[in-house]
């Protein structure tokens, strides 16, 4: 097998058997294929799709070319979710809890922020003593004992997708569904869990602009994992705005926190409560949809989701005195309240550039090896649709330096369109794919 | 400027300024640019196309990516050729002299086999001691003298072609018009000279398989040349069966001599006549077509083109008694000649299958570096629509080696169709483009 013939093959738009794809990510980890073959590959994939066989195929070889955890050890019906990456999202650090507060154990393993989208672990190490990193055998005694934890990604879980994505990054190979789908799923098959939730974000600060983009990744994850006899649900969530209020590293933390105590911004917890009740489904546990939702918000009202979070916090190092008293998170250095200057309705937050002007405070990565404030970041008070008087304050900019808070209120500027039209409020649940 | 950003760009289907494909170029000359973002770009234009502008500036980028011969030393109107590549082509051998002893001089730098194409460099090499390789001066000094040179390509001639060829060669995107076609021109603009007569084949031996495509080839390469203000012309040929008889690297030297003595295959000669009348009427030295026709077998017929082939043997170190004995070209140890088992019409000869079998006797590379036989090879005596009697010898194989033979008879065997029906000759010249 020559990899320049199977490079032809796809391009000339014949599906890949599982041999040929075996020969690919095996000679690709093995350093046989150079970058330039695999390259070549990528964009030719990228132009003429993979059909859902090859997907799975693609996934299961990535999955195995590492470490899979075992999370057999753990009883009770393991949850996993994944967001395809939005502006504002702190789903996870509220999910996870409530989900693990319910009995179920979650297994979490989360990114770090890449280009304009926020990553959970890079948000939970913004509370002081916070520890992602941990091996697996620690990893999986902290579920079994507390049913939670959320942790970065192992050196030694899916190699093949860390390699493989380093090279779309710098190819122009990163927005094709087949490599996308097979790329989420195949860390998810790895991670070992029984229940899959996806968040598939849709908008302006998602990676996918359009809903039928959106559905069609949505449908081949799903069928990837139902191939793996996984249960698996997609919702689709709007990403035109910012998710809630709160776009920053410890910004973020507090809205979780806030929602976990019951309260939080609107659009958050209709996204949770969602999501909750598609893995409630998927479990099966409970009669009927109200009844699903009824424990849902229960769970947060009571505090139970609360508690789980404060567990998760305290067995993974993190001072926990950051529930109760929020002043550790805000302590970015200037706090900048900026006013509209004139009345109407708010017509526009792109998140896009909400995300820009939150990287410019220097919350983001360009490279994965930039280092980022965790403390920076801005709290919006208002939604597409809201009302707005003159002199009303819009936003609050948490930055440390001068410079980048100049740049940052410029880029802000051109996010936000205030105007005389009222704006019906952005749904946030789109569809949901099962 | 960023090479992700420009993938990109192509990617999605825009037209790359003048400025970007320097930056590209010069770029992936310097090492600056790796190898898998370059063959990302390569799939991405193999797919999206280049418009003219687009292919214009990548020729010239290429073309003065290293040095560019100056030929103004040498006097008149300079004539250059390329052929895209076929089988049994050995038309410049013939062609080159031809024009020579017209008095335009001819400064041409050929290529070696690649894939089951043959080139022209290891023709000429089974004349003992030929030399192909020589200096810029001594190449411009000997065009001076004698009018002809053919030599390799030098060293520091369009090193961006070089470097991207190989790219393109291993992964899968050769076969793209605008690629295909900056490359041979950035060659043809680089080696200086004033009129470019082109033969585009096309056929089942030729690297393209459809006339269109031919067509759309033609006529980019003569828009660049235009473009270079150079007298250029295009003669598409039939390239279904191998051209002439033999196949084969010093066998196909004695067909051209042959030819430069007046004799040579029918299609040969009319390929070379096509071309010789079309270089004519670019130079615009004869009154109509039939004078120009005249004047080209004229200098076949009387041996003044031979007579410039053996100055031109001679000036390289060749020697040229070859030419009067043709026995230490036909000097394969096993001289083996094949009888048709059945009576009836030659159907079809496949120039590609042909090639095949010539390669497996040893005439050819699969790489670069692999080393060649040049005195193995066959003789066809027959063209498609020829009639063959039972018995009646229907090719000699040259081979060294038995094991080499076998195969290669096996792999003939697939390459000939004889059957009942009577087919016309295949014509030789398709279409001609200025």
């Amino acid at each position: 097998m020559r990899m320049v013939d199977i490079i032809i093959k796809k391009r000339n738009g014949e599906a890949l058997s599982e041999e040929e794809i075996s020969f690919i990510v095996d000679g690709y980890v093995k350093g046989d294929i150079p970058d330039y073959q695999m390259s070549a590959l990528l964009m030719a994939i990228y132009f003429r799709g993979m059909n859902l066989e090859e997907t799975i195929n693609l996934t299961r070889k990535m999955a195995y070319s590492g470490k899979v955890l075992d999370l057999s050890g753990i009883p009770g019906i393991k949850v996993d979710k994944h967001s395809t990456g939005g502006v504002g999202d702190k789903t996870t650090l509220v999910f996870a809890p409530l989900i693990a507060s319910m009995g179920y154990p979650v297994a979490k393993m989360s990114g770090r922020s890449l280009g304009h989208t926020g990553g959970t672990i890079d948000k939970l190490e913004s509370i002081p003593g916070f520890k992602t990193s941990m091996k697996d055998e620690e990893f999986i005694k902290q579920v079994k004992e507390i049913g939670i934890a959320i942790v970065g990604q192992t050196e030694d879980l899916v190699p093949a997708d860390k390699k493989i994505y380093a090279l779309r990054d710098v190819t122009g190979t990163v927005d094709s569904i087949p490599l996308i789908a097979s790329s989420v799923m195949s860390k998810k098959i790895a991670s070992g869990s029984d229940v899959i939730i996806l968040d598939v974000k849709v908008g302006k600060g998602a990676f996918i602009k359009d809903i039928n983009s959106a559905r069609e990744l949505a449908k081949i994850m799903v069928g990837i994992g139902k191939g793996f006899g996984k249960r698996i649900v997609a919702v689709l969530s709007q990403m035109d705005q910012p998710l809630g209020f709160a776009v920053g590293n410890s910004l973020e933390i507090v809205e979780a926190i806030e929602t976990l105590k019951g309260g939080g911004p609107k659009d958050l917890k209709e996204l949770i409560v969602t999501l909750g009740v598609e893995t409630l489904k998927l479990i099966g546990d409970y009669k009927n949809e109200d009844e699903a939702k009824d424990k849902i918000l229960e769970h947060l009202n009571s505090g139970k989701a609360l508690l789980k979070f404060r567990e998760m916090v305290k067995a993974q190092g993190g001072d926990v005195k950051i529930i109760d008293d929020y002043s550790p998170l805000l302590n970015a250095k200037v706090q900048k309240e900026i006013y509209s200057l004139e009345g109407g309705y708010v017509e526009d937050i792109d998140a896009h550039k909400v995300a820009l002007s939150v990287m410019a405070l220097g919350a983001g990565r360009d490279k994965k090896e930039d280092k980022i404030d965790l403390s920076v970041g801005i709290r919006l008070y208002k939604k597409v649709g809201d009302k707005i008087e003159k002199n009303e304050p819009i936003v609050t900019f948490y930055a440390n330096e001068v410079e980048r808070l100049k740049k940052a209120q410029e880029i802000f500027k051109e996010a936000i369109k205030i105007g005389n039209k009222k704006k019906d409020p952005l749904p946030i649940v789109l569809d949901i794919i099962s």
